[in-house]
């Protein structure tokens, strides 16, 4: 995934030669902490948050160029790199938003915070029941009945828990990837413990075509 | 996980009493864009984020109280609530904070949406080669080498891409997990690859064994 497949293209940006008091009042309404300041080609030339605007107030500044940061202190992706790079940046410095830029240093899009937590959180929401059904279809032949029946026996084998098929799909039905991932003990253990459940079923597969 | 293994334990909080000129110049200093109000006893009272001050700063408004979120328009989570929650009001609301309280709607800490990056991308960084190493561990008395020869010829199956067991390693050394499922087009058609591979190996163990 690239940054520009990420990005918000729908965002406000500032001229340097912008009212420090309407520009409070934009970024009120369109409920931005942050905006990029461009220049007449659309090219970033700084970078305004709600702090700036507060200092400028309390300041009596009149003018956006007075008050922002200047390009070279603006952290930016460019629209080609991976997605990951705008990630990394936002959790290692806590930013709300990485600006995107093009070849141009022309602004393009906005990658938000709020945006990567809905993205990253939509794996973790994915239901359990999807990686069995898929799991299911790969191993032709294999009933539903028996993933169950040898997803239990595998589980209580691991937790020392009795756990009837029955019960052990009531579980996965509400289950998500996230809550999953958390309960096993990390993504690795979850893996394997699937891995578990495939071997059984293969096992069983194989014994019933040699009788 | 619960919101209390997320939250933040370390931040400021405002009193109805502060003055509007005094927390812009906190807020600056401490970079925090939203902070909660409280009373005498650490009980959520009110909300305030930049854009409350920016207009209070424009009007002349001299306390915190006169330009507060009241209690009732604030979304908080409990602190024994799932870590989901938080996740979900981050990204449906698109807020870069949400309030943590314990059972007196004392705020006892804050869910910032950087600090969800932070968490949620960690799941996506993790190299693709330990789940093969997790597998391997799995499927008892199978050699890497056997497991990078069946993923490849799963691989150039699926793909319509040649590709060597040497080459397939190479590539899941460098790729983590978050890479993996997007190139393959989501987590159940990876995970579905790698039950193949599964598959594979297990047949060929069953083969030699026959022999």
């Amino acid at each position: 995934m690239r940054a520009k497949e990420l990005m918000d293209k729908n965002f406000v940006y500032l001229n340097c030669e912008d009212d420090v008091i309407e520009v409070s009042k934009v970024m009120e309404e369109i409920r931005r902490f942050t905006c990029p300041v461009v220049n007449d080609n659309k090219q970033l030339v700084g970078w305004i948050t709600s702090f700036d605007i507060t200092r400028g107030l309390r300041e009596g500044n009149g003018k956006i160029s007075e008050i922002m940061s200047g390009y070279e202190e603006v952290a930016t992706v460019h629209e080609d790199d991976p997605a990951r790079k705008a990630v990394i940046l936002t959790a290692n410095n806590k930013f709300v938003t990485v600006p995107v830029v093009n070849d141009d240093n022309q602004i393009v899009g906005m990658v938000r915070a709020c945006d990567i937590v809905e993205l990253l959180s939509e794996l973790y929401d994915i239901k359990v029941e999807k990686l069995y059904k898929a799991m299911q279809n790969q191993l032709k032949g294999v009933t539903w009945e028996e993933l169950m029946s040898a997803s239990a026996i595998v589980s209580t084998k691991t937790t020392g828990q009795k756990i009837t098929a029955e019960e052990y799909e009531a579980n996965i039905v509400s289950a998500t990837f996230g809550e999953a991932i958390w309960s096993t003990g990390g993504l690795e253990k979850f893996f394997a413990g699937l891995i578990s459940v495939g071997e059984m079923v293969i096992a069983r597969r194989v014994g019933r075509a040699r009788k």
